[in-house]
């Protein structure tokens, strides 16, 4: 069947060879792209990593075993062509293009693989989902796909380059962990050798890098597979790729100053691009205040306005009762929105309703300044100016305005709705890169479930220096030394300085209601190292496949990973999970529990 | 109790102070390596990642306050401290420090963090290595360890960017993937959403980095952490890492230049070497012949001989019924040994009996030129005087000789005493760098236990061109395009070119004894790829432990890793493996089997 590659040397990929070339020989390779037959003049377009070359054939001038070789082959055979760089006439030149000036025109060709007829084709768009990832050895030879992984490289390199021209050390710490007791469900690994006991894979190396600025490696980087076993959502995979760094002897704004310059690189190297540094900062209460999220899209100006103290003694029940209970009534305003028909202002509400909102109040300001409203049997018009101007809205703007007991409700279901708006009117700059550090994060917030307070981020976050006196006495208010990086309103990082101070980590584990005891069963190993001399530390971890969605503007994290899962964890190419033989499970000594039904799961 | 870091910036790293700098105020910070008081004067030799530089306070010079804090420190107390760089006078200068020339005077310290006396001293040698590993915290602060780590860190570096300039891509590729049909022992992970179905973490990315030469990306490498539960024997961890690479469009040849000229690159950027490229080169049928080994050690002479014919008709069973049965006599000369008292002898006869042979024989050529033999009932002593010049053996040599039906027991018991003697006569120049290509590798060998051959590198791995017409006549001969990189008798790395043509793909399994279902069933989305268009495409991988244990000059693997398993693949650091909450498993759908005893396994 195919022929080898004996004695033959590729001489160029196929982008590299040029017009200046014009009259050279060449050795070429790669996939047939497409090919055209003009009866005795065969054209075709040979496919490597570089892009697409034009090879030509003229039969009536080469022999016929040649010519019914290069006759013979379809699209994606592999194929090597031996021939000479000639310029193309000017009406054949491709400006579409990088080699359109050109072709090889053929002299000896190979035939090393022949292909059976693709389930699509390569330069085909719009192949759904499941046959693109059944098939990802042909998807992942799309030009798209291709520079993705281009980018994701050069972006991994280009981190690693950094932190080590900054003194850092990459340091593998180990996949083969233990179950960590806060946190998203780890996938377990059954031990062989002990049998009953299980590693667990990482969530994260949280542990491992404390431990090794306990050590005294002072600056530590790693780029590493994590794994959380969760249901997936959108842009969730069970494993991904976490930038991870750890510094000692730092307080916050060194890390901050440190990953600046690192984002500033990247932006760089990737897509030349000149970020100005240093990025804006927001604490975390003002991020909510103004724009419902802790992660907020800078693109754009919209912001949510409190009218609480205009409405909080006025007749509608709702509103009222909100404020009564401790909540808040805000809104936002639509620039040029107004005429929105009723249809499409229900959809707003009905999708503020799925972020647990009760509905939307509406003020229409129409281009003649007349007010339409859902709150006229409520408020007098007067009021109603009064609220349209706490919003500074225009002639052809539309206020949509939620209230609730939960202010967490009333900024989840805003700050959705902003985005939700922005992405409807196209307010975002797509080239815009809205680089925010958010500070100042609570330290603790009460889980209603557990009846006590949990640590927002982890249980060795350290509180922030002027809030450290109420640690006891208001623990809710406490703002912890966390900080998230953002950008254009995706959270691509975050991290924290930690707590390297024994008896602040005492009061730490107090206020989150752990005894000692249960502290030492759950964390000690760090407690212990921490016994013997640990030095002030903080760092951070950046989602991989996040950043590279945005520095490739992906929408898809499917599409930044080589081999993705789908949403049920599995493997569309390689059918991984799979039943494994017997045997394997009676050496682990385990056994499959028959009870429960195929895709069902429990909670517990 | 810790004082915290406010208002205090780090100005230097501990060996970045030197005598240039005298007079300067610096700001200092890491662990309290040794104290010494001497009345009024205080030294704290203060430790870093850089090293040690020494910090110095006369009480009679300072306020009580600060000399009180001074006095209270101990040993690995993390402390930050202020001064002025003085130079020491001559008498006090250390020159086995790199800061020995000067010292900082103290004006203002802060205590980070104490820390209780420590189960070892950091300077402390021949500590256990269950404590070593259980205070891994501390044993990682030795400069020692923090070397190895700095060396690993810069040979991975050193790796990348050489792939990187050549063109490579580094492409993730998945830990939760399928079991795997050959091999070792996976590492199962019981998947939560399909109960009863299982991912197995990787013994390497071999399919999926074929899958990549399929997508078209040319050249890959990736630095992938790797699994297999196999029990652990000396310098075998259950994950490590492997520095893993396949191309496209290349035959062995190509590999192996670029693998020559990216060790080249890390031995000069870690050593400071300039390795002699190419390296030599051996077909491992000679490898066997003249090493006994297919990883021979080529930093000292001594070689095998092949005595067969010369005593193939003599008086001795042993030997004449071994060379009937299809084996072989050899033996090894070990220079100058010839009067190794009896009993050392006989402790060679046991080290060879450890590699299964029966026993050896022995000629002592005295210093006189007399032979001592435990063959002289049997050989005449011109008989002897021909064994004695086969060996080229001088007066005080040493002959040991070993006969087997199976030759693989003589190879194997004589290429292993051979490294034995080398080493107890310190044979290996201890700074050579003995690179070797070994060659032309068995494709196939054959398994007694399943009467059929298997592969010796892996089913896709190409046969030699020369060697196709004898497939199926005589697959035992067939050689395959498969190289080993040894160094120093160590094999760093090995990898082959791989199938890529159908028709010699169903070859290699008819071979093997698959049936075509058999071979769709345990490979089938690889052979599902090929059918669109494989290029010819081969690879190599090498084990990163082993070759920062060749530049570092470390015998244990787990001096290399950070934090290693040990002998039972568990932690003593993180106890991982552990129990987990029965909860985890209801979820997982499985279930602990009571009746395998802990500790016990079972083969299957």
């Amino acid at each position: 069947m195919g022929e080898t590659l004996v004695g033959w040397k590729r001489s160029h990929m196929c982008c590299e060879v040029n017009e200046v070339m014009a009259g050279q020989e060449v050795t070429v390779m790669g996939w047939v792209h497409k090919r055209r037959d003009l009866g005795q003049l065969i054209f075709i377009a040979l496919r490597d990593r570089t892009g697409v070359l034009q090879l030509a054939l003229d039969g009536n001038n080469v022999d016929a075993a040649l010519f019914e070789k290069v006759a013979s082959v379809r699209g994606e055979y592999v194929v090597a062509a031996k021939g000479t760089v000639a310029l193309r006439t000017e009406q054949n030149v491709n400006k579409d293009m990088k080699t359109g000036k050109i072709e090889i025109i053929i002299e000896e060709f190979r035939i090393l693989a022949e292909a059976e007829v693709p389930p699509f084709q390569v330069a085909d768009v719009g192949v759904k989902d499941d046959m693109r990832l059944k098939y990802r050895y042909i998807d992942l030879r799309r030009e798209e796909l291709q520079n993705i992984m281009r980018v994701r490289h050069i972006t991994a390199q280009t981190v690693r380059r950094f932190f080590t021209d900054e003194g850092f050390y990459e340091i593998e710490t180990p996949m083969l962990a233990n179950s960590s007791p806060e946190g998203a469900r780890d996938y377990l690994v059954p031990s062989r050798v002990h049998p009953g006991s299980f590693y667990a894979l990482p969530q994260s190396p949280q542990v491992f890098k404390q431990l090794l600025m306990v050590s005294g490696f002072d600056k530590y980087f790693q780029i590493v597979r994590c794994f959380r076993d969760e249901d997936l959502r959108a842009n969730r995979q069970p494993e991904f790729t976490q930038i991870d760094v750890e510094m000692s002897f730092i307080d916050m704004d060194d890390i901050i100053e440190v990953n600046e310059r690192l984002m500033k690189l990247v932006f760089k190297e990737v897509l030349d691009v000149d970020l100005a540094v240093p990025f804006r900062r927001m604490p975390y209460a003002e991020a909510m205040e103004r724009f419902g999220v802790d992660k907020p899209d800078l693109r754009y100006a919209v912001e949510l306005k409190d009218i609480s103290a205009f409405v909080k003694d006025g007749a509608f029940g709702l509103f009222t009762d909100a404020i009564a209970s401790g909540g808040s009534v805000r809104g936002i305003c639509a620039p040029g929105m107004a005429s929105l028909p009723r249809k499409q202002i229900d959809a707003l509400v009905e999708f503020a309703k799925g972020y647990k909102a009760k509905g939307l109040a509406w003020i229409s300001v129409m281009e003649d300044g007349e007010l339409k409203t859902s709150l006229s049997k409520f408020f007098a018009p007067e009021q109603l100016v009064g609220i349209v101007k706490t919003f500074d809205a225009q002639n052809g703007d539309l206020i949509l305005i939620c209230a609730d007991a939960k202010n967490d409700i009333v900024f989840d279901a805003l700050g959705n709705l902003r985005c939700e708006i922005a992405s409807r009117l196209g307010l975002a700059d797509k080239k815009a890169l809205e680089f925010l550090w958010v500070t100042e994060f609570p330290l603790l917030e009460w889980s209603e479930e557990d009846n006590r307070f949990s640590a927002k981020h982890h249980p060795f976050t350290a509180p922030m220096d002027e809030d450290m006196a109420i640690l006891e006495a208001d623990p809710g208010r406490v703002r912890a030394k966390a900080y998230d990086i953002v950008l254009n309103g995706v959270e691509i990082g975050g991290g924290s300085v930690r707590i390297f101070q024994r008896d602040v980590q005492e009061r730490m584990f107090a206020a989150l209601g752990f005894t000692m005891e249960q502290a030492q069963a759950n964390f000690g190993h760090l407690l212990d190292a921490f016994k013997y001399g640990a030095p002030p530390h903080g760092g951070i971890a950046y989602g991989l496949d996040r950043l590279v969605m945005s520095l490739t503007g992906t929408e898809s994290i499917r599409d930044v990973i080589a081999f993705p899962k789908v949403k049920d964890a599995s493997c569309p190419l390689t059918s991984a999970p799979s039943a494994v033989a017997e045997g394997q499970l009676v050496e682990l000594g385990i056994g499959v529990v028959k009870e429960v039904p195929q895709g069902e799961t429990e909670d517990c």
